[in-house]
């Protein structure tokens, strides 16, 4: 038996969105079902690197279809400027559960974006209004080319405003999508003020104002991702319907994490988490809602779900190299 | 940048075994000395398949190399029957701890067994006496061979006594090493008295009697890696200078947890951890001593160590297969 191998390339190729939003979305009902095992994270910090590593191993059952698989990622910030290497690169080994035969070990890199982007897209079609129709960006990189992609999917989007310090980048951006939307750059106000917004900035101060949000803002939080990240600020987070991927992940190093510790933000706040929703336990967005947040700090399950699709697909097409990696 | 790839014939290839007794020496040190980080391994039981699946990933810091990995491995007792596949099928991420940059995944079987083996060798190394030339083994299966090949490493073994239940699997054993040793077929009493003793079979009530040992064996326990599971008769734990790997793995899931659960055996009774003597903190053997135990469940540290010595030695012959996994 041999085991397929699924570079970056690879995987983009074979995990397209629409495919890797629904298996997301199956996957976040599996979870408020109880049909998943995902233990938690363990980091490995290495202060003299000045970065880390994550072990991220699940189980998801998921009707048609189960998967085991463990990624292992890493933080390291000062590779792009000393290494000329991403700051995260990742690596997945997706397994058969009934045998624990490594099926594929593929890219983590590509995976995790997309994941991350159809996390966004399942929570922004379950809490965004249904005729919302313009897309806020805060942060012009690769994570908002996908988050544009992947909500584009559940929602009819025509007007995207994106705000980046970097000119440069952001002008790129809008380049890049000018074809398709009508795309323009903007200050933060006024990507806040979109029908959706979502920010994937690395900030540890919030940068979004709550006045500068649309009535009916549906707020993907995507940046915060250690302790001490906030991207926005308090009274939003506050006035929200404030949805989470994670209780445990969300309260050590989501969007809430900070005003979570400081106390101005409690248990009582936080609406539920997604799965809750997808699964029909929750209402999703209701008449009188106003603004909607969705804290996303990333699961496990949502990597064995994009890697579900990736694998499939690459099967099914003949894409990617087949070794021999472990013996039988 | 390309990811090394080396299957299980590549890793026996490169993974020479005194190369990895001298690592994993090196780790258990490191790991006394703190610079090692080791997360607790996570499990996913599956009891809808009757198996589960461990995460284990770890840091080692050895002087001259640093390194970090995970291992993605599994327990699935109904493989060999069902499905025509092994119980355990390992892989791991071998990484730079630098950039995080994945420079070899690898077949992970093969790197345990012969991790297991060396950290047996390098225990008996330390506590069994220098003129020790009989080896005794409890399990003829291909763990035995390993513990037989790195035992041999560091002591002048003669003579081998293989016990096994199935004396199809017993005789096979003995004429693989007749023309290196003088082996030979024998009850657990005839195995039990040679100097050193490994045993290596999964039972839960234990088989090996303490009157049978000789009066100054050193025993690696290597069996037990499960709740409820030994070998040995309690009285040989109290008898003995009894080294351990690690004290959460073994009370845990070691020889010593069912005593140790039971209260028959306290931590008083556990002389202390293996890398304390390699980092010469304790003494080893000393002259009073009589019987020796080694409970080895396994440490992700040891894994680190042997994928080192792969990869290295991968690299420097040019075995595996290079592959653009992840993204730069």
């Amino acid at each position: 038996m041999q085991t397929l191998l699924l570079g970056p390339d690879d995987v983009v190729e074979c995990a397209d969105l629409p495919s890797v939003i629904d298996a997301v979305e199956a996957a976040f009902a599996a979870d408020a079902r109880g049909d998943t095992i995902m233990p938690a994270k363990s980091y490995i910090d290495l202060p003299e690197y000045n970065g880390d590593f994550r072990s991220m191993p699940a189980y998801v059952h998921v009707g048609d279809w189960d998967a085991a698989a463990v990624k292992w990622v890493n933080v390291h910030p000062d590779n792009p400027a000393d290494h000329d290497l991403p700051t995260v690169l990742g690596t997945l080994i997706y397994s058969d559960p009934e045998t624990a035969f490594p099926l594929a070990v593929m890219d983590g890199t590509n995976l995790t974006r997309l994941r991350t982007g159809a996390a966004a897209a399942v929570a922004t079609d379950h809490l965004a209004r249904s005729d919302a129709d313009s897309l806020g960006l805060v942060g012009a990189g690769v994570q908002a080319a996908t988050q544009l992609e992947a909500i584009a999917a559940v929602r009819d989007i025509e007007r995207v405003v994106v705000a980046d310090r970097n000119d440069e980048k952001q002008q790129a951006f809008v380049t890049q999508f000018a074809d398709r939307f009508d795309a323009r750059a903007g200050s933060l106000a006024d990507a806040a003020e979109c029908d959706v917004l979502s920010t994937i900035t690395p900030v540890e101060s919030p940068i979004v104002e709550r006045e500068w949000l649309g009535e009916y803002t549906h707020v993907n939080a995507i940046g915060a991702d250690a302790e001490g990240k906030h991207e926005h600020d308090d009274r939003t987070l506050l006035d929200a319907k404030l949805v989470i991927d994670d209780y445990e992940q969300c309260t050590h190093s989501g969007e809430i994490n900070v005003p979570w510790h400081e106390g101005v933000l409690s248990d009582d706040d936080i609406y539920g988490e997604l799965g809750r929703i997808v699964a029909g336990e929750l209402p999703g967005r209701e008449p009188g809602d106003g603004i909607t947040v969705f804290d996303s700090t990333g699961l496990a399950i949502q990597d064995v779900a994009a890697a579900h699709v990736a694998y499939e697909n690459a099967r099914a097409v003949g894409e990617g190299s087949d070794f021999t990696l472990v013996g039988t």
